[in-house]
């Protein structure tokens, strides 16, 4: 078993903290391995000379990160690093905060308690209109569970920590906060993200690359100025269709072009004769596809082939990777300023931080900083600032990783319960982050599955439903009678939802 | 002189506060008219058996507000009630917050101590790039008082009451705010909006009707997206820079028509063909001009003309007007909604406000409905709670007051302190809200005018600033020798400065 040595200084910060920080570095540095054993509570309490609840909020802080996991009367074992996501510490570099700026204990251990009434929708879809009201069977019990791939859990978001951190922004001497900021985001939070990308995604820029929008559409909008109209772009189908639907509002020309179990189809390219792509290469929606590194060296090669070309990296679920190591953006790999990377908070923090980023190639830079210039940042300063202190303070890598292990104990039930289902249904999307796919092994239509689902309370999605709305295939994939594939997200859903769900749709499907 | 009949009532609300209450209440009512003499506070005091600093209290809250103003030695007198800005009370309708949460009395009494650092730009322009640096003149001191026409004052910004009412709002009770909200915005907020416009400026419309987005830029964009590409809209000019540019970074076809002193000449529409147009009919930018009703009946009438003519009304500065009756929106006379009524908070509260709305004619309501539904809402909804409790519990009319009369007492000083000046120069701008203009009756470039201001320290703004840079008459502007105009913002200066800057222009202007 592992020997704690550590020095526990008085005063300053708290006790729990020290021993927290301590193991988690330990963790991080390779010192203590997978598997390892911890020292009881008991045991560290009394070689620490601390009181025992000291050490159980640490361990506590470390389970709900992921770092330790508790198996029951062996004690306390450290986690695979490899799944862990972490930041850079940035906190020296940049601003080491006034101790007493920390929130009380209460406020950072008993906030994923806070509760979200049931069924409460907040996904990144909702209010979007991205989902039709599910086709009713004959009698319509009213819904019981919905198992939308686009709704997150909110209990776990630390209202306490935002609101504490809110608190001390709102402070007279920040009343400068009330002014204009730069049109590309204040450059604080610009250097916090682009030290946040490099950190988890390999993300290699500039603050002055980063433009800061009040969500992806308004940058979307943005992007359309700077790329000129009338550009001939592709997406993958079925894709994210809010995205397909906002480019398709542009004066743009958008092709759909076929995936397989690699994503996109780089061949099809060259022949649909577009100049720009939109993808989502870490992790596709809704197929939940990786893009390996060869396909990706395939798309950057046929983006090198051409000045106007470019590739818009959707990574806007990237956080929430369940196996192996996190993938790298594809952003990490391009060497000729071929990829512009968006990123939002919306998923990783809450649906009403309406904040997004994009890194702009430094000649697409140029070109903004030439012609776009006067359009102003649509985000407040204050809202700025409370997500650059959230993330720099090593909030958000907390959060992270405590929603980490919260979906990743949904995915893991949720495939456990679909068990029984594997004879009639391939189920795949292990890489999918928020929902998996059940594709039916027998002849029976997508329509029939939502249908019979809606029968007995319970919303499932089908896949057309993530289909271009003026593709053939979107009807024809809603009726034909092969490989029909829906759409189960977990992601706001209780252990109890998930059962019951999984329960009734056993009774109609199995 | 006037005789008090105010029932006190004990507990609940404050004593001040219902003295303050009931005498705006009386004002308004027109049971006190302009020119009526207020008992003293001592004689109140003792009237009502409180102590004469809760009297004091409510009437400095009078006078902050321009109910009531102080002649020295005579007394309190009741101000002319035309000038005042009067929102219906819309607490008893939506809902009646619990007066504990009104804020203390310190809060709403001494914010306007609250300053901001000296020269600290806040205006609406601030971070566009509006203004180029000036031209710099030989020797070139540090700037002592920039006379820019954006800047606003926001030492009178009521911190107090914005933490106040953000710290109520981020309880765990409202977590759901985190959650995404409605495409155009929360309806409460729309609703207290839509009675705010309509009572401030005549504007007709349903809440529904209503976008809320991040600033004028979104939704400007939302609007091409609605009206189409390949649009041909007319401006004035010189106009206000920023719209132009951003109207120029759109498939649009932007063209700048002539003015008159009654604003847009109309009959130039037909000849540039055009089917849109963007203009500031309560108060142009930068000539202050007021368009009179019968040439917005001429406007009108020219957009009925067509079914796809319309006109975008910027009502952007329309709370500060200092002299008559405030003048209603150009809407408030459209019968065949034909008017795209757009207002933002940005001036009349503060720049970091990113908040801006816009009123659809119901054709192009539905047309939004139907085509844009799935461009989510830009704005956070706890900010959108925020102002909505701003102006619904009567903090903003209290604001819009305080500033209305801040400002007006800098504009009083600014024309006194350039009485000299008005044998060499016409002064003109009396609606133009935080800035005057000042044109030269002499032979003199305006290149020269604001040369010879940047060499004692002073930057003044040349009205060549405010025109289309495609614009011919640009170039031309800043270097004939004839009605060389400048424009001198007051809105963030102080007594001193405004003094001081004048007295530095008079060394080289006269």
């Amino acid at each position: 078993m592992y020997e704690m040595t550590i020095r526990l200084q008085a005063g300053g910060i708290r006790l729990y903290e020290q021993i927290y920080e301590h193991i988690k570095k330990e963790i991080r540095d390779g010192k203590l391995l997978a598997g390892e054993r911890l020292p009881s509570t008991r045991s560290l309490a009394e070689y620490l000379q601390v009181a025992r609840s000291t050490v159980d909020y640490a361990y506590g802080q470390l389970l709900d990160e992921g770092y330790i996991e508790a198996k029951p009367c062996k004690g306390y074992f450290v986690c695979p690093m490899e799944e862990l996501i972490q930041l850079e510490d940035t906190r020296d570099i940049i601003n080491v905060p006034d101790k007493k700026d920390v929130p009380d204990i209460d406020n950072v251990l008993s906030i994923h308690n806070v509760g979200m009434a049931d069924g409460k929708k907040s996904g990144r879809e909702q209010g979007g209109g991205e989902v039709p009201a599910p086709v009713q069977g004959s009698h319509s019990p009213s819904l019981i569970c919905d198992f939308s791939p686009h709704d997150i859990d909110m209990s776990g978001f630390p209202f306490g920590v935002w609101k504490k951190i809110t608190k001390n922004i709102l402070t007279d001497a920040n009343s400068d906060l009330f002014s204009r900021g730069e049109p590309q985001g204040d450059y604080e939070l610009r250097l916090t993200i682009s030290r946040y990308i490099h950190s988890s995604r390999g993300v290699n820029c500039r603050p002055e690359q980063i433009v800061v929008g009040a969500g992806n559409d308004y940058l979307l909008l943005l992007l359309e100025k700077l790329l000129g109209g009338q550009v001939r772009i592709a997406m993958e189908n079925p894709t994210y269709l809010r995205s397909w639907r906002i480019l398709k509002s542009f004066s743009y020309h958008v092709v759909t072009v076929d995936a397989d179990e690699n994503g996109m189809k780089v061949g099809q390219l060259e022949k649909e004769n577009v100049s720009a792509v939109y993808c989502m290469p870490s992790h596709q929606f809704p197929s939940g596809t990786v893009m390996p590194i060869g396909r990706r060296l395939e798309l950057l090669k046929w983006a090198d082939k051409g000045a106007d070309r470019y590739i818009i990296e959707d990574d806007y679920d990237s956080e929430f990777r369940y196996h192996g190591k996190p993938i790298p953006a594809l952003q990490a790999t391009d060497e000729h300023g071929r990829v512009i990377y968006i990123g939002s908070f919306s998923k990783a923090i809450a649906p009403a931080i309406r904040i997004s980023f994009m890194v702009l190639p430094e000649i697409l830079l140029e070109k903004y900083l030439r012609e776009l210039f006067f359009y102003s940042c649509t985000v407040s300063r204050i809202d700025q600032s409370i997500l650059n202190e959230f993330i720099r303070d090593g909030y958000f890598e907390r959060h992270l990783n405590r929603m980490r292990k919260i979906y990743r104990a949904k995915h893991e039930l949720l495939l456990e319960e679909l068990r029984p289902f594997r004879k009639k249904f391939a189920v795949t999307g292990e890489n999918a982050g928020l929902h998996l796919l059940l594709k039916a092994r027998e002849d029976i239509t997508e329509e029939r599955l939502v249908m019979s689902a809606a029968d007995v309370g319970v919303r499932v999605y089908g896949l057309s439903e993530s289909m271009a709305e003026t593709s053939m295939h979107r009807q024809e994939r809603r009726t034909q009678t092969e490989s029909a594939t829906v759409l189960l997200g977990f992601g706001a859903l209780k252990t109890e939802q998930i059962q019951e769900g999984v329960r009734r749709l056993k009774e109609v499907w199995l």
